[in-house]
């Protein structure tokens, strides 16, 4: 039996769901997490011989992510047992103030069933069972998954492992739902008024489009996508003087990771004018091996994309890649482009999905100043400068203000799944930079918070119970500790 | 000299003094929060005679505001020194992890320039240095304010008291500034590139569209709008029959206070159909005294709103009120609609700003289930009970799902201003249902996280160096100590 399921099917299941899971335990949420993590561990050697003929990714990353995946749903369950994602807040009534104060007790509540779209470059780490889908059951929520085309039979068969581990662990179906890949199924499901949240990672145009239709449902609702970003990392005069070799192998590892198809890659590399990098660079590109691309689209996007940006007369090509549409295989490309041409071709500084990069020369300080002016926002940003420079704190403090991660001597992919992780970014990076797509605080999402004012205890929600049963970390009547609080 | 100037000027003034307040210590912040809080105290005297003449509110009224307004001052400034609202997460690297883990330091950072609209029905707490002003300067956000052309004298007079205060205690001009009363000006505002995040308290009309114009910048950015909110409370037939007068005197105290211009107004009581109850609250409503309305124009829409409602067959008039447009004064009106008529006619689940509420009546169960699903979001809504009803927990779980606060046995009128208030909810109580517009928790509407990656110590922002300078409370290595953190 398929695991697909029509849009109405997916969310009347979803909407039965949403209130029981609701009601569980943080603690009985995680021991499910936990269940879907075992199960997708235990199923890796069914699953990546698919994801691979699906995705052409190679055998060694898709069995990685496979760990990466089951590890974040383990994140998501140490998460939410751990307790402070609920917010819990209690001020105890005053009578001794005017007006008297009453009871209060807040916490964060699950928004209901929330809408999941699979990403296409981690067919395991942002799709069915990617952290989307962890965090919005973590947080109590049923999840509807649009899957990715790229890979619909690998999102029907982690579906069943997901759905027969949830059933035999006595999960109520409709927990986690998936409806079909076409494009018209995923316009219904942001529609469908029972869906309370979307969480989408892909292309900005996608993105945007979905986003406009969340909005403007009758009843709007949160529409959380991660979309594109050029990650630019600053190279110093003293940092290339001084590492010239380790900055261009480092740039070229980084942008031509995973066939450049991931939302981290460095697509930008602002660096001062100088031939010799130049000349190392194409070198070593010229030893790059071919890498498959996800898919057919993809790799046609990528290709008008590189041809785009080589039809402007100010860019000048330092490698061009080779490309075969027969296997899908794609060899790195490298451009470059004055900085101070920038301003005149805004497209330039637009992700270009794939292994491509472009490096932006400068030539003076003022140059670099108003480069830092047009950058868009984006998900990470870094320098690459020796540790004493003296305007790297003012440097710094400026890619704070772009970006969602700020790097130091370090490349932008490779994501840790941990709790002080942030990965979202102004726009367009992100449609919701307030929020993290990886990492504990992604279940902030899809919580909402709630204040109890003068309920019975036999009344209140289990966590604001005066008895704390379930031994949440709360705070108490901070109003009364504060040195101001009037 | 007024403190009135061009959108151009406040943004480009707002624009220089963002970087100065994001790199103030939260206790610098604080101080200044306090300088302005003890400067609104000082000049009470001197602005509700003004504000009195504006709003037609009484003194006893504005004055316990001006409290109000400068308690939430206050609150802020202990809110920051506290510290916690930063949300420090450190996860030190570790080495030993596959992949290497680098080191990580989340933590929230303050938008730059925000754009705050007064509401007329707070001339003080939700006005010029009301809680959206208060929360967005604590977060270290600078402010231009979009005064309410219901009250522009008082807004000036406040904007002038604040000024000379900030440049008294040194904080950077441009801190906090104040554009034209007239619509255009905030929709510039609105659509400056500068201004990054938009806070709203006011009609549903004028903040969807203003949210739109936010969302449709070529740089979209969050519109947090508080918009209309019915805030029902459900009476059961135990209560009504054991604490009808209670009832009847508390619904109509509520309802009517302050002109009923509150946004937490019960606009909606729902009730088992009773005769006893409407003669008890025709009696009581004839012995009401006028109260002047804020503006001429919400007066208007009041009387339009009230007429509307009247001219609808099923609905029928407890007691009508009398409208005198020389005076603005207005008496209270209620009328009755069957529960089963809601869905017919919607709008009267509409709020309706004034003192004028609908008692929505039911006769079974099935009845009230059913009309609680017709129920928009709401900012509040309770219910009116004797303890030990079986369905109350069903009941207080519903109407947990449509609002931001939920009450047992009181009303919705009266917001504590603590760090356990929730002054929010779905929509269109909110457009942003995820936070509050009241309490503590304000401010982390003008936030956003950014992780620092692998930075050296001393370039590190100081809330995040490893000596904790400023003894903030941090979250360090909470990877490490998950039980299911893979």
């Amino acid at each position: 039996m398929s695991p697909v399921v029509s849009v109405e099917k997916a969310c009347a299941a979803a909407q039965l769901a949403a209130p029981v899971l609701a009601r569980m335990s943080p603690s009985q949420r995680a021991d499910l997490l936990v269940v879907l993590a075992d199960a997708l561990d235990e199923a890796r050697d069914q699953l990546v011989p698919i994801a691979m003929t699906e995705s052409h990714l190679p055998q060694l990353r898709l069995s990685g992510e496979v760990g990466r995946a089951s590890g974040q749903l383990r994140l998501m369950a140490a998460t939410i047992r751990e307790g402070s994602y609920l917010g819990v807040v209690i001020d105890p009534a005053d009578p001794t103030t005017t007006p008297p104060r009453p009871d209060l007790r807040r916490m964060q509540t699950p928004l209901g069933p929330v809408a999941v779209f699979a990403a296409s470059n981690f067919p395991f780490a942002f799709s069915v069972l990617g952290n989307d889908t962890a965090s919005a059951l973590a947080a109590g929520c049923s999840v509807v998954v649009k899957p990715n085309p790229g890979h619909p039979r690998l999102s029907a068969t982690v579906m069943a492992v997901a759905q027969q581990a949830l059933s035999g662990a006595g999960a109520p179906s409709g927990m986690l739902t998936m409806i079909d890949t076409d494009v018209q199924a995923g316009i219904d499901l942001v529609n469908d008024d029972r869906i309370n949240a979307v969480a989408f990672t892909g292309s900005q145009q996608g993105g945007l489009a979905l986003a406009a239709i969340a909005a403007q449902r009758p009843r709007p609702v949160p529409f959380f996508g991660e979309l594109g970003s050029i990650n630019p990392i600053i190279v110093t005069a003293a940092a290339l003087a001084e590492r010239r070799d380790e900055i261009a192998t480092g740039f070229i590892g980084s942008f031509t990771l995973g066939a450049g198809q991931f939302c981290t890659k460095p697509g930008v590399l602002i660096v001062p004018r100088d031939q010799e990098l130049h000349d190392l660079l194409a070198a070593q590109l010229d030893e790059a091996a071919g890498q498959s691309m996800l898919t057919d689209a993809i790799q046609k996007a990528f290709v008008a994309g590189v041809t785009e940006r080589m039809n402007i007369d100010a860019v000048e090509v330092i490698h061009v890649g080779q490309t075969d549409p027969d296997t899908r295989e794609v060899t790195p490309t490298l451009l470059s482009v004055s900085a101070s041409h920038v301003s005149d071709h805004p497209a330039l500084l637009d992700e270009c999905f794939g292994p491509m990069a472009m490096l932006v020369e400068y030539d003076t300080d003022e140059q670099l100043t108003h480069l830092l002016d047009e950058l868009p926002g984006v998900l990470a940003a870094g320098v690459q400068a020796q540790g004493d420079e003296p305007q790297l704190p003012r440097l710094l403090d400026r890619l704070a203000s772009l970006a969602g991660r700020v790097l130091f001597n370090e490349w932008p992919t490779g994501v840790a799944v941990t709790w002080a992780m942030q990965h979202g970014g102004p726009f367009p990076a992100s449609t919701r930079p307030d929020t993290t797509s990886v990492g504990s605080f992604a279940i902030d999402r899809f919580l909402r918070p709630v204040a109890w004012q003068s309920i019975p205890d036999a009344l209140l929600p289990v966590a604001l119970q005066e008895a704390n049963p379930w031994k949440l970390p709360r705070r108490v009547d901070s109003f009364r500790s504060g040195d101001d609080g009037g």
